[in-house]
């Protein structure tokens, strides 16, 4: 198959994909909503009916506990690798809904960028491989690799039931290699190419003082404030700059060898820039790491709410007798989420002041970091791809987070996992405006067809190796 | 006029009286809710009906910028003095509904209590000295002092109007000593006599970092967290068990005798029963101070709430730009509450990291504690006229917090203000199931017969000194 005359139909098709993709973006697939389970059945119709009509042979839509997984296979010849490409048809909520320029769920093409919840993640992302695949299917009447499809409909809200859904499909599910749809680019003119992800786990401490709230003047100074003793406790994770200080937190952190570091060192990172889009005065954290490292090889502890006591207009005088916290732990290699987790509540136990009641609760949701084998033959493919597409070479990129979906998929099917994404970082991903660029979009169609051709020369074997 | 007389009349009138109260209570004047603004001015219309039923010629709705004033004027004789009787008739919303046992509006009496909102804070302790009145004036035709009736319908809005009113009808109000209707005794078998309340002032912190919640896995790490900088914010103005460490908050404390610890320590504390009541595993506060001591002669800095990023259900691993807290301080002579905010900002100025943007908002509503003359004949009296009732002496009593009015009466008026009111701790003010005990209503009605009598037979000169 000749990479250009797939190329060329993409450029006829354009209108058309587009098109179709605006129709999927139209779909209010809001995983978190109940309210949204209707839209998240029509979403889940809409990929597997384009799967069909892309010529996929095996498509099902397989019920979880929760939104349907969208599954699909393309066999394409026996001996070839099969790959499962794996994306998400739910978006994240929408709000602060007056602060979208359009509204979330009526697309808009402005300045060469298509704006829609979704647009980037990860509907804007996973119809690149589908619009590769239609193409490689015009030029060459089948991909030149079996393909598998895994659709999820819940990884904004932490894929609950993602585990226990690819336990049971493992034989169904089985491939060679797993490329992921969902991810993310350094930056629009930086291609790059994911070696590593942090991973996470997430818990809530809860803190109770007395029965209930208590009236401030009449009972200050001698009972516990359920407030107080949760930013004591939070304060105590701490110290200046970021570094944890919870006894265990950094077991197993993996050195990262100073090769590595050189080559983070080359990463493009405009601190000024950086800080300007973000509105933020300075960068925070452990100043003997840049500020790629501490996005990239160091954990963090990180408060994501906090609440308690009297939070409307003016004042009101209560003695808070809760107050509660969300945090969540991104973890490098070699972290295990629960021994943090245990290292956490070891360290709640010790310092929570002995007046108060304090418990701590896991979420669901834990995440191993992510960790590529440097020299796997899908990444050498991915990085020559990308280079065709953009005329450079990719820069080694390491994702803040993770996908559950990638730790699992090796746990359960032993299989390797590659990104192969195209939003950029500043896409406003769950936020307001998100967007694609089209330009993007069009080079992850291009570079999937060229990733598909060279996956597609491996030995499976290769794929399955390390 | 004989107080045994009074005490006969008020026997025969009980049923009455309470039908009376009854009525007062069924209105749900709820000062905080727009939605109650109707109720606000059904309860003043039925306050001032009432005090014109008691003879009183001259009875006014006076307005303020916000809920009016009840006024009146009982003209016994000229030479005699002219007490300012002070109380509100506005209450606390009702939430939680569901937690109580007979609707907060109708009033249901069992066990001897009477059980509504209001029952006791403020509109079951302003009826006694309106029952009174009724005895008084039906044993002897007049009472034997003139007096003047202030009854507000913000107080448990921070009285934001009060002081503005009190200035523009400082002749209207003019009165040789102002009794305090609202307040309370230290319990049921104890009676006190308040010679102290800790002052208030309050504030709110607000934290910025970004300009918006971010992805916590894509920017944690480098990006300020608003919750951290504001918790170890927060922690750091207290050292273990209560002290505060702001620079200054302590300056101007007023250092206590020993006599007057030695009196404190007299007052009945049973510390295990307290801790069984509010459900606390243990006192919190300064270990130098009895728990006692905490509550009247040391200052605090509370913290009242606090918010900040994702509150929901399970996790959103955001990194917050915004947190927020509410505090109070509860302080005492001579602390003064303007000093102590300026010594808050200083401190949050010196600590807050530099790369977050802190604000401290100042909210209306300062009082200064309230400290009485020891030796003021108006304590001698109230103290004489609450034995006859109780058959014991009161213990001096010092409130965790005061009533805005005490300050601002004393520094509009010039006038010294006492606290005569019949309510105890443990009436569940400002939560549900408030009640006022039945038996503490009647003896505060038959000790305000005394207070008149007494107050009525001192020169009005020696109820201005001091």
């Amino acid at each position: 198959m000749d990479p250009a005359l797939a190329d060329a139909y993409l450029a006829q098709s354009r209108d058309r994909h587009l098109a179709q993709l605006v129709t999927f973006l139209r779909i209010p697939s809001i995983s978190a909503l109940p309210a949204h389970r209707g839209a998240m059945a029509e979403a889940a119709t809409w990929l597997a009916d384009h799967l069909r009509d892309l010529g996929t042979t095996d498509v099902r839509i397989l019920p979880t506990a929760g939104h349907p997984v969208v599954y699909g296979h393309w066999r394409a010849a026996d001996g070839l690798p099969t790959v499962l490409i794996y994306g998400h048809y739910d978006v994240q909520p929408v709000d602060p809904l007056a602060e979208w320029e359009s509204p979330p769920f009526a697309p808009e093409i402005r300045h060469g960028r298509i704006y829609a919840r979704g647009a980037m993640d990860d509907k804007g992302m996973l119809y690149a491989p589908l619009a590769a695949l239609d193409a490689v299917r015009s030029v060459a009447g089948a991909p030149p690799l079996n393909l598998k499809f895994l659709f999820e409909g819940e990884e904004e809200i932490l894929s609950p039931n993602l585990e226990p859904f690819i336990h049971e499909h493992r034989k169904l599910l089985g491939a060679d290699l797993a490329v992921s749809a969902d991810g993310a680019m350094w930056d629009a003119d930086t291609p790059s190419l994911t070696v590593g992800g942090r991973g996470v786990a997430a818990l809530q401490i809860d803190v109770r003082g007395a029965r209930t709230d208590l009236h401030g003047g009449t009972y200050g100074g001698v009972v516990p404030n359920a407030i107080d003793a949760l930013t004591t406790l939070l304060a105590g994770m701490h110290a200046p700059r970021g570094r944890v200080t919870v006894e265990g937190f950094y077991d197993n952190v993996r050195s990262v060898p100073d090769a590595e570091r050189r080559q983070i060192a080359l990463t493009p990172f405009d601190e000024a820039a950086y800080r300007t889009q973000l509105g933020v005065r300075a960068l925070d954290g452990e100043p003997e790491f840049t500020p790629v490292e501490r996005l990239w090889i160091r954990p963090v502890l990180q408060v994501n709410g906090i609440w308690g006591g009297f939070q409307g207009d003016g004042i009101k005088m209560v003695l808070p007798a809760e107050a509660h916290a969300k945090l969540t732990c991104r973890l490098v290699p070699n972290q295990d989420p629960d021994h943090v987790l245990a290292a956490i509540e070891r360290h709640v136990r010790l310092h929570a002041p002995a007046d108060v009641a304090v418990t701590v609760t896991r979420f669901p949701g834990r995440a191993r970091p992510y960790l590529m084998l440097a020299d796997h033959p899908a990444l050498t493919v991915a990085a020559g791809a990308l280079k065709e597409v953009y005329g450079k070479d990719p820069i080694p990129y390491r994702m803040g987070g993770t996908l559950p979906f990638a730790d699992i998929v090796k746990r359960e099917l032993g299989t390797w996992l590659i990104f192969f994404a195209f939003g950029e970082r500043d896409c406003q991903q769950h936020a307001p405006n998100e967007f694609m660029r089209l330009r993007s979009l069009d080079r992850g169609m291009r570079a999937y067809v060229r990733l598909f051709a060279a996956l597609g020369a491996i030995e499976p074997r290769a794929l399955r190796a390390g």
